[in-house]
């Protein structure tokens, strides 16, 4: 099952659930994280009918995440473009779902010059999970989806910490779907396209952590909530890595795809960076 | 004005406003973060009436938080300590609000031998804020009170990113009360003591980032909002800082203070480690 956040009128959103190619069928909730956290979500679902909407407005898929974890550095070819060796720990960061944003929406930078890309397989969590193990965190997997990790590297350089080039509002595309994992299959082909060039190709049998081993290990210290979000890193290809470093700029458009998921497409409005306050 | 959020019956917790020492009133919202949410929230608070509560006992003062940001190496003593140079920019990372917890209340660790101490000084939001210069975000502080960012040094350490070690549920106490500015004065004592013994001893006068820069860099990529919590560092004395490293160990009695602002008094119960399970 193929599930969405679609806009509808006056600023609201309704989760949705796919009947046919761009053909969906509202869902009693605001979004698809709302519906997740209704226990008989999957029930739910299997029975749902109604009026046939079409022409889809994603809005971001989980608009109210209450986590968005990511991981760094778990391809094997983008921890070597980086010029690192494959780690022990998967590297850890936050975002807030502040960040997000919908499949077709532009993207407006204001602030950045150095805007670059990370295509990323998306694990949406569907059941609550503590202190789980790797079985557990499996089965807590209610889809996946696709997701850009939008990076402003002049800001994630200043200091060692890389929340501030990460953390920028409606710069993190998500959607257009989740796909529930019997539909979905377990391996991945992400790509990334700029102004219709391949820039990345990745499949995620070369992750160094599962999604399944991500959410075991973040649910060591902290609790995952249907409706979280975890992004499992970006492989090979982003602009920071190529010689010379390439970045977005105004206008560009960025595709980003996962086989047997969907399809992001992105308008970029890079204005002219402000200087910082501090 | 000192503003609490207290545990009454049942679970639940109110906002409430202090009427002397140990004595409150209670507003009408479940916690201090709801309270600034509603926008007459400085008249609602000189207007309180009703019972007088006594014998409080603390919840986290803002146990929703939309963001809890904090910012590393921001005293130049602590920046020494950790062999560093004074910085440029702030360094900042994200926490979850599950992180928080009350100004009296045990904390539980499970799978960490490295447990450290970093007593800051943490800044409430008022209003929203975006893209906002020093003075805008200086009117939007609606107070000051008294965290402790606890950080498991092993878990920290694992990778590049600090989230991890930084990140636990249920481990950074943050209160008693909040204080609005009027009151609070500009300059604090921040200090930490390890079962009695002064351990952390800085003002925040020697702060690289003030409160009000700290929230106006933020708000240039994402914004906050009324109850969101910034956390403005630690100062020298933290154990791993310290020759030979000392950790918190079971049983430890941690106390963070700042004048004019309040105290924190938590309890330490560390258990075996975990293995950690990728």
């Amino acid at each position: 099952m193929k599930l969405a956040t679609l806009r509808t009128s006056g600023g609201r959103t309704t989760a949705a659930l796919a009947t046919g190619d761009d053909t969906y069928v509202a869902l009693p909730a605001s979004d698809v994280g709302a519906f997740l956290g209704l226990e008989n979500w999957r029930a739910l679902a299997e029975s749902a009918e109604g009026e046939a909407l079409t022409a889809p407005d994603f809005a971001a898929l989980l608009p109210h995440a209450g986590k968005v974890i990511c991981c760094g550095l778990n391809y094997g070819d983008h921890i070597r473009e980086m010029g690192r060796e494959l780690p022990e720990y998967p590297t850890l960061f936050a975002k807030y779902a502040d960040t997000l944003l919908g499949a077709n929406d532009a993207v407006e930078i204001r602030g950045s010059g150095r805007v670059d890309w990370e295509a990323e397989l998306a694990v949406v969590v569907g059941s609550e999970l503590y202190q789980a193990d790797v079985d557990q965190a499996r089965e807590a997997i209610a889809g996946y989806t696709v997701a850009n990790d939008v990076s402003m590297r002049d800001w994630q350089s200043r200091t060692l910490q890389w929340f501030q080039g990460k953390a920028w509002d409606a710069t993190t595309p998500v959607g257009p779907v989740m796909v529930t994992p019997d539909e979905a299959g377990e391996e991945f082909q992400v790509r990334g396209y700029v102004n219709g060039e391949l820039v990345q190709d990745g499949n995620t049998r070369t992750l160094v952590f599962s999604p399944a081993q991500l959410l075991s290990y973040i649910s060591q210290f902290t609790v995952l909530r249907p409706g979280d979000l975890v992004l499992t890193g970006t492989p090979g290809g982003v602009g920071m890595g190529m010689n010379p470093p390439r970045f977005l700029q105004d206008g560009d458009i960025l595709v980003t795809e996962i086989g047997g998921i969907g399809r992001l497409e992105n308008t970029f409005r890079i204005h002219a960076p402000v200087p910082a306050t501090a």
